[in-house]
């Protein structure tokens, strides 16, 4: 026997959690620089220039609003600038951060109506189109979803959620949450139709948190224009007038604009779709991997796989937090715990971002080599798997 | 002749605005590291090392939140914690930060009452004193103070209002921003019986900019429990509830809270006492060389001089920011603006934060040579004065 | 099929060379902070911290001279002050780093005898003894021995070529090049009687290269103190006497000396006997990979399998070289190329310094991964028989 | 009365000793990356960018070759590269530096003849070219110079000397040491006529020692290559071979080199010309503080002022290394000490590297002040001279 002690960290930590990822180092020293003048002339080539890429990754040509917040932050700054108190909005139960949203939605005084969900599929676009189709008096000032579940690993299909709402000839807004999907699965703002795009720093954008992101339609600002309901911090025109020159009607997050600058470069130099490609592979090499143990992928649709995690179920009657410390603790990863209703019964792997084959491949070692030494059952082979589904060794799934 | 062709900068940039200060290597290399799972146990000990030392330079024992947020940010949540649509609020007109604050107080739908100033004087005891005691039925819910206005330099008597607001004997919430002057002037949350404190991390605190801080007192924190008005990003009890174990409800911007460890380590190094000392040494030095250049302070009372910056009074028929403009350019420093109804006639001089005297005599220097530079008229030897109060070596004022 | 673009890489480059290896984020941070004045009393303090912790990781009381060099430049040193033009030494012919030391004492005019040796074994302690035991007038000076020979991952057993010096009561000095074992591979200057021990800071020591080690014998110093031929960067003297109040006699690599009181902190962090403990499962794991791989290992003797890295041999008719080109490019790691004689018939996989299980995982799956990309013939499953070698979840080897 | 506290230090360290300098935040963060492989292809790129960027620096054509090692590193490669034990060479005491090298060429068994010299003037060119005229069986094989003398603040007129050799029509190799005026003083190694020149890296090139380096003639490669005597780190054969394709024979620096990289990029920004202007203008500036305060500067003659540093002579009476002292307590700020025969009665202020006006005015108020704090006598003014001086606002020296 040949074990390391417990506790006993060297090396690089493996932080396979989906979100905050792996921040390159790249963009980690772009933030360890001095902070400047945020009314500057060299904090205006800044500003426009983090403004500018960014619309490039949203994939729109519309106005992208940077806050210092974190995600939830762009959610109420969502809901704040296009709804008022007492609006009925139309949301799914895709997992635990769509319940988030809900609730913050319902603090916010909004009327939401929850399409009830079971956690492994995505926001049904039949269902919602149903509903649209139903509300003839436009009850509905909007439709919220989630794109990429971060609870769950499930990826809602947004085109097909646009078609509904046409077809059901519906003028709702259209709220959609980016936040662990933005910069890892293809995502379009613009040709997709939505209206205000949610997004955070600490995903696939490989940065620490501290940014929170709207990309805004002009129906929605529009809305925005309309809407008297109080809101200050997050209100979008004061940013967007002053953002025409590059700068912030408040002090921003410099270093962290800075991050996000390098970020940006990294994803162009890699181009989006390449971006996205790698994330695919990535996750069809764990649910590869998933699969050869024997055990359940949370996600029951292939069509809604998320590429940047993967949940995956516990075999009955072993404790997912207690094989996540085990990790933890022998291995040095950290991995996704379940989420309220899955707590215990779930745990995911984060394979977003700043992301390889090696460190994939290390991390599924990791989650193979931790079932053994928290003594939950599998059948081996799935780092073996994950390979094939790599190097198309042999038939992948 | 010998002059450095413009535009044509090395060496170390002069940061002499305001805030953003000088951010210490130390902080922005602890800022550089990697970020980790926001759920897992190294993080509750970072948690608890931040809450627990913020607390010892707001000086109180009662909770602290920090947000990611700018500094707006957390002005927004005292009063969306506290207050509500309609509440009568009584603010003071100390410059341009608290006509901000007195804005966003209205964009959310308070009524404020603004008593009047004349940007060179902070919020008078007295007046509050009298408008307290007058408001009989106490339908002033809050009284809204800026300690240190950052627009003009000049700091108010805090304990003196608090005072007054006592023997009005009205149950007001007091509620101050010290963001300009957090970690430089001395403040005593408790003592001076403040009920929100609002502060920014890219002051006195020598963080970059992207935390916003509530010092909350039980009568806030009762208020805000009271309070059913909708919030939801900056609702308090949610945010303190995860703080007793160290973690946040949302995803916090880890590495900026890195840095805050290194900065709170930094300034209990120093000593909060003697951190209070140097900022009061610097700004003496830097009136000193104000009035030996035969230039007015904007502050009129001796009483209330900023010890985190100097607002001084351009020449008549010379322009602040042209000026200004002159010397980022020609000697690579950046000097704040005269802000609103001050622009183009007043420049301000940061000496707060991560600061020394000798970082001060280039300061000083550079604005002299500035005055050159710029063609503006000006009386020789400001600089020699600060020398000479610095050292005491002659008489200092 | 699933491949990824060849030669796009994203993520963290895996460097899994023997050296230089991978430098923790703490080092390099440190290394990261501005340069002091080297006659400084802040200097003073790092120098002492440095030559002392430095003691620690030799395991010896003695002196430990700190060079701004690569490593051979510490096996100049050693020769310099110890040994004269025309002196005689005995070599062992381990590998390609033995072969570049001899060629240096050649170089300066030492007369060596090499003992031929297959690369496949580390010098033997019998054949010195027995050429010692000949040499009745002393005309050998010294013994010069790599402790841990880079180019084979073969281990010499330095203690019993102590023992075979000593029996045959042989004066002659004994020099060890610890360049890739220090901090890797147990080593006892002191106990194993050693006289000057070369090492180099990019390996087992964590830090980037540019720092070149001499531990030193009393009777080294002393032979050194008799030696007259010219030496003057490399003499010991000069440098211990400044040594002892913590300075150099000329602008030492100060920052580099940041990094290494940080890299000696983090090794006494996790107590030399775990971090050798650490470097042999990993090796343990390494060769149960390569054997189910069904290649064979460089090293020949169980007993000096080397705990910092593992060479591999090439199936026949197959480029090592060209095999680690696409492991480069499709994987993003670097391994080490078989040098001189071994050239494209031996790959070295580099498992030493900042490491962990998970790390050595990505990197086992990318040599077996890499064998299917670069069409090289093997029996799948090295990297199942590392896991069970590093969780004892069946017999390891 | 106003004091700080003494060794109470916040904010920036002054480092105004002429060197180590003041490294820029951009080459700090450069030298901050992950370390790779030295055999790979990205190795190659960065070695032909340092060696191609050096070139242009030291304004040669031929190569320069890049030791890890410190300045006098440099000096030994120099020395054995081009010279045997016994070889006579020639050699001017302009200083304390110009004394160390004379002690290696003595140590490394050359016959030195030293040009006694007081420390106030640089090398003679007439001197030299005398003693050359009369050397008629060329037994001098190497004239050594100083180029700019660290100990004393003196730049000897290399151009000059150069042609005094020509003059005597003296085969002599001509070696500059130019460790203190690389990158700061106009340096021009092939108009010049320089076989070796000789550089470190902590000056003028703005990053933290441990590089040294040769740039190296035709002559002086030819003798070296006639050259038999031992040598081997320093052998520039190899190493040029090895720099044609980007490697070095040893594992380089590889992060210094990242540095390095950085700091020729910002040198070029900056333009090599107005580099030397901008220290020229410093020096002045400087010269016009120590003239104001009545004090003498050690460099008698205005033809030979360096550009890089000024040394002071102290009045009579008051130590020097008690002024520096309390200067480093009070102040935070390190000037270099009076070295050797000057200890006590100079110190040193550097003005050379990564630097500006400001951080200048900031450095001439520190030794202003530190006349008062440590009780020396002085005319007030110096730091008003200096302003004039590089405003040009009155006639400056």
């Amino acid at each position: 026997m040949n074990e390391a002690p417990a506790t006993l960290h060297t090396g690089r930590h493996f932080l396979q959690i989906p979100g905050p990822t792996n921040v390159p180092d790249r963009v980690l020293r772009a933030i360890d620089m001095p902070t400047i003048d945020h009314r500057g002339p060299e904090f205006a080539r800044l500003g426009l220039a983090v403004i500018d890429g960014c619309k490039r990754v949203f994939q729109t040509a519309q106005p992208v609003v940077i806050y210092p917040s974190s995600g939830t932050g762009a959610w109420e700054a969502a809901i704040l600038n296009t709804l008022s108190p007492g609006d009925r909005v139309l949301m799914a139960e895709t997992g635990h951060f769509a319940t988030l949203w809900r609730k913050m939605a319902e603090k916010l005084k909004l009327g939401v109506e929850f399409q009830p969900g079971d956690w492994r599929h995505g926001a049904d676009p039949a269902t919602i189109g149903a509903r649209l189709a139903d509300d003839r008096g436009h009850a509905i000032k909007a439709v919220m979803v989630v794109h990429n579940e971060t609870s769950t690993g499930v990826t809602s299909r947004i085109p097909e959620i646009r078609r509904a709402i046409d077809q059901a000839n519906h003028p709702a807004l259209f709220l959609v949450d980016t936040i662990s999907s933005l910069g890892s699965i293809d995502y379009r703002h613009d040709e997709w139709g939505v209206d205000v795009t949610v997004a955070g720093s600490q995903k696939g954008l490989m940065l620490p948190p501290g940014l929170g992101f709207n990309a805004v339609s002009d129906k929605a600002l529009a809305a925005s224009r309309a809407n008297a309901s109080p809101r200050s911090y997050w209100d979008w025109q004061e940013i967007i007038a002053a953002n025409r020159t590059g700068y912030w009607p408040y002090t921003p997050a410099t270093n962290l604009l800075y991050g996000l600058r390098e970020a940006l470069a990294m994803l162009e130099e890699e181009g989006l779709a390449n971006v996205f490609a790698r994330h695919d592979r990535h996750a069809a090499a764990t649910r590869a991997a998933v699969r050869a143990w024997g055990m359940d992928i949370l996600c029951a649709d292939p069509r809604e796989y998320s590429s940047a995690l993967t949940a995956v179920m516990m075999p009955q009657g072993y404790d997912a937090d207690h094989y996540r410390g085990v990790v933890l603790d022998r291995f040095d990863m950290s991995l996704g715990t379940g989420l309220a209703k899955l707590k215990g019964t779930v745990f995911r792997i984060g394979h977003l971002g700043h992301f390889n084959d090696l460190t994939l491949m290390g991390t599924l070692a990791g989650v193979e080599m931790g079932f053994d030494a928290a003594g939950v059952p599998y059948t081996p082979g799935g780092v073996i798997a994950a390979m094939n589904s790599l190097t198309g060794r042999a038939e992948n799934l």
